[in-house]
This record gives structure tokens, sequence and C-alpha cells, in this order.
């Protein structure tokens, strides 16, 4: 026997035991109820893909991370690292079949090799939800209330949304002549939060200049409200244009809809990556406001340009499911549970295993979730038992009692019995009633 | 534009649009509800594990197919090719940390490099359900209802589960002498159904000689009741044996619940892994058997023997998704849908955004979901899209109607408009009241 493989996970993976488990269902369960009801539908996409269509053009920090190697026809393949790409090769290969507008949600596993260093996992899911095919306003919109009425189905409705539009920030660059270093102008912007003020300036002043460094802090500083910040992005833009009036719109429909107190507009909002194009946002819960954004996105311009010709517009986000559940466990609002059994069915006697199912099944066709107990021990090991599954009642009959058709009901959290119940009166007396 | 990259996913590789991916997301959100109601719990495991975890003492088959390469640590890393396996090293690792008996299910991918000529995918869904810790009748009974009742909840619950014990037949080959050759001989007697009587004869005659074939053939041909192949089981077994009565404890349970109708006693079940020691079963849908077990499993002595000297003893069955799925539709019982959306909101005017969304909010707070549509086009081009997303009824309101507090509610499939409605009363028209 001192042959035993050693039982461990790869470091940057994660078992879920129940608890851990249970509680990221209920948490996936009821963003899709969400989705669902705005008419969103799931897709699902291969974990594994040519390593051709998951790294495109190729190059940079994620050829690094991601997981590729030759399978057996010896084809160079590799883990998805996001579902961003793999929905745009889904879009280029599917669009014969597929209405748009198209509005779909995708939550699944990504894989990346990161440094484990920083509290990173290699192997986490991905919540993403995007409209492809449209420009409109109204998708705009719809993407931001989601997100909105996603965080508050799970408990964590009192939110920022901080929102601002790429396209007014170029104009803005483009006036200052700075159109050709806007890639690193708006990656610097990206990482104020982080930073700092003057770190920011130092860097922009590095890249612009110190005048239109100072320019640069000026304009991504929000103003006291929505509509002031707007006047100030509009002035800086040169004057009204298609990207400061689709923001004119969007706060239109918020304050049409009375959801106007949870947008923000921010102009240091600019989200790292060049493929935004539109409106881009991230979300911040105000009790906890330092881990930092839980749902991110905005909206781009072709989303599908390296596997096909047709231009497909879109907008979306994606919720950061690790940092959300660590945000839920710190406020206390953690669904984590040992189990669903509310009731669990003692073993008096092993020869009444069909009896004790015969109750089992009173009990779930009531809507009650019901454990029958499988090892007829004493008593008091079978309460602990329960409890420890998180069931609140166990629920007692030896064969004398089946006889007559009466049982026993234990309270876990008094351990109180109550007895000569019939089966009705005990799911009655369990589902409180 | 001529280097785009050719979309395509791998062979065997499957990508899920939204209608089949609706269908398998209620299939096992069934399947979980049910689950869920016997009180068995979830978990997960990594997709990618140490290649010595998964692949064990190793060889065979399974090594072949295994997607195995060095990660970027240079770690021999594998993609799990059942979840058997990860079940087994994570209870060796978290033993400490679960309350024995551990009912658990698992719903996740696994990925094998098979060959794709026989409509094999490499990635596919597992579905697993075990009761770990336990030797009892009750966890074996359990195992057996749960499967019933599971394919009842998809809506086929016409079934038979075909069962038999690897112990008994054990007992009976060791009478013939034959213990040595049982792997083969069950492996032999495990491909009856698709070879025919004749064929396993033969076969049975080269590894047992002609009479013991004979015998064998004999042994495993069910009798017309199960309580008379119990008794026939028996006298080959050499007599009443632990196992014999454990098939007869079931078959009391059986009868006392109510369900012995659909359990039939089938000593040719002996499902081909040495794995399994007690209660073995596959199950077969009386409307289409031709298709095989659609859920399977039996009883193993000891789990996690690779990672722990501690015996884990457990019982558990798989669903065969990919299977049911297929068996659904060809029953007409598949319930591949569209989308979810009851009702779309006809996008009339651009700038009622934020209106459109209002009244969406309406009807889901009703329970109904409701999806906005984005673009202000034809209403005929509407009422396709709609119609193309599988709503019921779309919602029509124009500037004035709004302003009125009124809308119209068009039901597709009859194309009947009922305007002049306030949004309560749309409300419940739609959902029928």
């Amino acid at each position: 026997m001192s042959d035993l493989i050693e039982a461990r996970v790869l470091k940057g993976f994660r078992d879920f035991l129940p608890e851990a488990e249970i509680e990221r269902r209920l948490l996936t369960e009821t963003l899709e109820k969400t989705f669902r009801s705005f008419g969103f539908v799931p897709i699902d996409t291969p974990a594994l893909e040519y390593a051709e269509i998951l790294l495109g053009k190729g190059g940079g920090e994620t050829e690094k991370q991601v997981y590729r190697f030759q399978d057996h026809g010896g084809r160079d393949v590799a883990l998805r690292f996001d579902l961003t790409v793999p929905f745009a090769r889904f879009m280029a290969e599917h669009r014969a079949e597929i209405a748009l507008p198209f509005k779909r949600y995708h939550i699944s596993k990504v894989w990346r090799g990161e440094n484990t260093q920083r509290g990173r996992y290699r192997e986490f899911t991905q919540c993403d939800f995007d409209i492809v095919g449209t420009e409109s306003a109204a998708s705009d919109f719809e993407i931001l209330l989601m997100m909105r009425d996603s965080l508050r189905a799970i408990g964590v409705g009192d939110v920022t949304i901080r929102m601002s539009h790429r396209g007014v920030f170029n104009r803005f660059l483009a006036r200052l002549g700075l159109s050709g270093k806007s890639v690193d102008i708006l990656r610097t912007v990206d990482k104020l939060a982080k930073i700092g003020r003057e770190e920011t300036l130092s860097l922009l002043s590095e890249i612009a200049g110190k005048a239109h460094g100072e320019e640069i802090l000026a304009f991504i500083e929000p103003k006291a409200t929505f509509e002031e910040t707007l006047a100030a992005m509009t002035a800086a833009a040169g004057g009204p244009c298609p990207e400061t009036e689709r923001l004119g719109v969007l706060r239109a429909f918020m304050l049409d809809l009375g959801v106007s107190d949870v947008f923000v507009l921010d102009p240091s909002i600019t989200r790292g990556l060049d493929y935004y194009t539109g409106v881009v946002y991230e979300t911040f819960l105000n009790e906890i406001p330092e881990i930092g954004s839980v749902c991110s996105g905005g909206r781009y311009d072709d989303l599908a340009s390296l596997y096909s010709k047709e231009r497909l517009p879109g907008v979306g986000a994606s919720i950061g499911l690790d940092r959300l559940i660590a945000a839920l466990e710190s406020l206390g609002r953690s669904r984590r549970s040992p189990g669903f059994a509310r009731v669990a069915i003692a073993c008096m006697d092993e020869s009444l295993g069909g009896r004790y199912q015969a109750i089992a099944r009173s009990f779930r066709e009531a809507g009650i979730s019901c454990e029958v107990l499988t090892e007829q021990k004493k008593p008091v090991q079978q309460y602990t038992l329960a409890e420890k599954k998180g069931a609140a009642w166990v629920l007692i009959a030896g064969a004398d009692e089946i006889q007559a058709g009466k049982v026993t009901l234990r309270e876990i959290a008094t351990r109180t019995n109550t007895d000569n119940l019939s089966v009705e009166q005990a799911i009655a007396l369990a589902s409180g009633r």
C-alpha cells in the first residue's frame, strides 16, 4: 500500500465541496433566471479549439497563458481562455442559423496558466451576456439594465455603475492631436483607480507632454452630476456628436425607467482593451467598492472580424463570479449551505427501507427535499449526521409506528420531538404550515 | 480580408446553439431538482488534473484516448475522461471534511479522443450520482429509485431497469471452477445484447469449454419473474448467500414502495468493468429499448483505493445525457425551444427605450419573460423576429399609446391584435388569466 498516488489538485485549480458548489449553483441559477426573463438564451462551445482560432493574430500575454498542445491527430489545439473569442468564432460559423439581434448568455469555465501568486485561479467560471447585430441605444441600455437587475437579484443591488464612451475620449484626443497615442493613453487612464492621480499624471505627461497630461486628467474627472459631466465631455469633444448624443439618449432612458441613481458618468472608465469602441462600464458594490468592478463591459464595433467579412457590432458585459462570491461572503450574504434536504428520515430499522422511501416520497411530492438515512446507527449519531447535512428536521419511525401510520418529527435546532403525527401532519409541521 | 481564419470546431466537438442548449439545460435542471429532492449535493472538480492521478496504474484503452500534455510548469497533466476517477481522488483528499455516507451528484463535461466514426463525441457531459461510505441495502435501493424517479421527471418514466449482482455471478463461476476466467466471462456476457446468444455461446465455449458455456448461458437467462430468477440464481450460487439475500431485501423494498414493476432481475447484466462488485443495473426505455441503456451503474467495493488506505464502498449510477436527448427527440418529447421570452415588445419608436423597459419590467415581475426588441423596423419584420425567438405575443405601443397608458397585444399564432389594454390587462392576457 506504500505506492498510493498522492491525491492533490494542480496549483491554481480547485475542488468545489458541496457548500461552495451549492453557493455557486444558486448564484448562477439566479443570474440565469434574470437573463432568461430578459429573453436572453444560452449557448455553449467546446472547451478545446484550434489554437489558431483562439489565438487569432496571436501574440501578447494571452499566448503565454493559454494551455496549448498537440492532440492525437497532431492538431495544434488549446483550451479556451475566455468566452469572447469562442463567441466570435461561433457567430461567424453559425451566422445563417441565428436571427439578429441575438441576445445570448454563456456561463462556462475557462483556463489560463496565470501566475497564481496574486490569488488568481487557472480555472475559473466566466459569465458573459451580449447583444450582437445591433448598434441601437436600446441594446446598450438593456445590457446596463441587466447588469443592475442581475446584481439586485443576487442580493447586491446597492451598486454604482460607472460608465463612459470610448468614442468621446477618442474625439477629445483627436482634438489634442493625440490620436496616435490613444491606446497608451487609454490604458494609462484605465489604471487611475489603482495607481492614483499623481502617478497617472506622470505617466500621461511622459506619453503626451505635461500640458496635455493635465488636460487629460481634467477631462477624466467626473463632475457633480451625470448631466454636468456630459456637458464637459461634449465641450472636450468639440461639441455635440453622435457619441455624446448616445450618452444623452441612455440618460433619458434611465430617467424614464427611474433607475438613474445607480449610473455615474465617469470619463476615467476606458476598459483597457482596444476591442471596445462605444459605451464602456464597470460596476462597484457601494458597500465594498475596494474589491473592484464585479461586472464590466462595453460596446464593440465588430465581434467576429477575424473569421468573417460580415460586420457584427454588439454590446455586452461579464460578471466576475469569483469576486462576487468573495464579496457576498464578506457582506455576510453568502448562500453557502451544507445541503438541500430539509428533512432527514432516521434509519430505525434496516428492513423498513421501502417504507422510509414511501414517506420520503410524500415529502418530496409536497416540495420538501427529504433524505433517507441509510445506516441503522444510534439515534444521536443519526441526528448529528442530519444536522451536518443541513436538515432542519429528523423524522423518526420504527416498525410499530410505521404499522400504526404514525411518525415522530424532531426539530434539530430546538431538540424537541413531536410524536404521534400522521405523515401529512409531519409534512405540514416541516413546511411551517 | 483574404487572411480570414476559418471558423470551425474540432472534429468530435460541438457548439450548442440556443435550441439545443436550452434543451440540455432544462433536462439537467430537472435531473438536478430530483437529485436535490433526495438530499444529494453537487460537487465540482478541475477539468485538468495530474495525468498520474487520472490514469492511475494506467494502461489500456483509456490511456490512448486521454488528452494529455505538459503544462507551462512542465507538469504531466490531462483532461478528465470521466467523473469517477476525479471523485475517487476528491474523496481521498477531502475525506476529513465530509460526513459519511455522502450523497453527491456531478454533472460536468469530460473529454476523450475517441474514434468519432461511430457517432461518438470527444467532449460530452456526464451525469453521475453516488452514495459512498455505506454498504447498506437502503443505499443500493435509493440509487435504483433515483434512476427511476429522475427518468420519470424528464418524461420517460416507462422504463425497465435490468439488474443483477456481480457477487452471485462470481459464486456461480467459482462453483464451476472458473473464477480465474471471470473477467473474460463477464465481459463476454456483457456483450450478449449486442452479439446475440449464438456468438456469446461460441465465445464462452472458447473461454470455458462447451459444457460450461452452455451452463453460463442458462444461468444468464432471466426467468418469468424476479422471484423465479432469484431462486434460480440462488441455486446456481450454491444456495442462499449474502449476495442473494441482498437481492431479496431490495425486492422487498420495491414491493413495499409499490415500484416493483419497473425492475427485472436479469443475470446477463454484468457491466463490463472490474470495478463493480455488488448490484449492477442498466435502464432501458420501453418505447425504444434498441438505443441501449440510458442509465447504468452498480455497487463498488472501494472507490479511492489508488489514493487512500481507507476503504470506501459505494453505489452509483450515470445517466447518458446524449443518448437520452436523442431518445426524447425520437419520441417527440424534446424540449427544444428557440427561446424563453413569452412576450416581445416591438420597437415602434427608438426614443421610448426606457418606457419599453418599464413595461417589460412589469411583465418580468409577474413572472413572464419579456424581450424588448431593440431595432425600429417595420412591424411585420419585428413580428417575424419575435416568432423566430419563440415568443407567443408581441406588445405594440407607440408614443401616443404610451402617453395614454395603453398597449396592443398581438397573438403571434392567430395574428390577432387586442388593443386598448392597460399593462395589467396585457399581463393577464399573456399569462392566460
